[in-house]
């Protein structure tokens, strides 16, 4: 295998192997969950599969699920934890284009209140539903694509 | 049960029951994914679960872990589709705090691009490890008492 899928000077592989510091709060066989250095909000973790894996494409369905349901139960202990938490948010960024900075796969969860300063800009504008049609006929094509690939 | 619980007069139960109008990718017995009516860039999806859950704290273990699974398929059908995809974001947003306007848990999946409309403002600063010692254990304190609520 290259350097790529063993993770050699992946970060977050360093920490899943306890070779780099990292404030963790949970860790099975398969995930790792640990507080992000620059956290939108106090109590911003960071949940990732222990096998390097750099995004969507190449992380296993099976550790994808455990990824998440190690989030969704992390999302639900930080209203639990006496830190300031009115609501939740999960993000994951799969590629450059979409703000991913550490190629490892990383699902974000990190607690929102009131008057924090975490901000999303978007063009809200409703569509229409026959352009809605459209994209979604071209997003059934993409399944299909995926149906005929080695997984 | 409750009105909550049946989800009356909720949009994406009506959606999920086949009585209002989507643009819908894909559906199994759990959930359902389809196109989101303000789409940050098109292809902007939503996975939801067919029966009714207001958020993380009510979605069901092995429900959301399905809402994942579809989501993760679906951000893969993104980069085959045709649309302009070069990343994938998922976002997750749990109570009006962290954005939520509809309160039917629903995960976005949406294509992104270089140049398209979507930014994210936050405190981006670097926190001390001390500091992020310090929320490890308030974390860790609120799993601990997950683990003693009935689910």
């Amino acid at each position: 295998m290259g350097a790529g899928l063993l993770g050699d000077g992946c970060v977050f592989c360093a920490i899943a192997r306890g070779q780099a510091a990292a404030s963790i709060v949970f860790e099975d066989e398969w995930v790792i969950a640990f507080m992000d250095l620059q956290p939108v909000t106090p109590g911003h973790l960071l949940v990732i599969p222990k096998s390097h894996a750099e995004g969507l494409e190449d992380l296993q369905d099976d550790i994808g699920m455990r990824v998440w349901a190690v989030a969704h139960r992390l999302g639900r202990a930080l209203r639990l934890s006496g830190l300031r938490c009115e609501g939740v948010n999960l993000f994951l960024a799969d590629g450059e284009a979409a703000f991913q900075e550490v190629f490892h796969v990383h699902l974000h969860v990190f607690p929102r209140f009131k008057g924090d300063p975490f901000r999303i800009e978007a063009d809200w504008r409703v569509h229409e539903r026959r352009q809605l049609d459209e994209t979604a006929t071209a997003v059934r094509r993409g399944i299909a694509a995926l149906d005929v690939l080695p997984r």
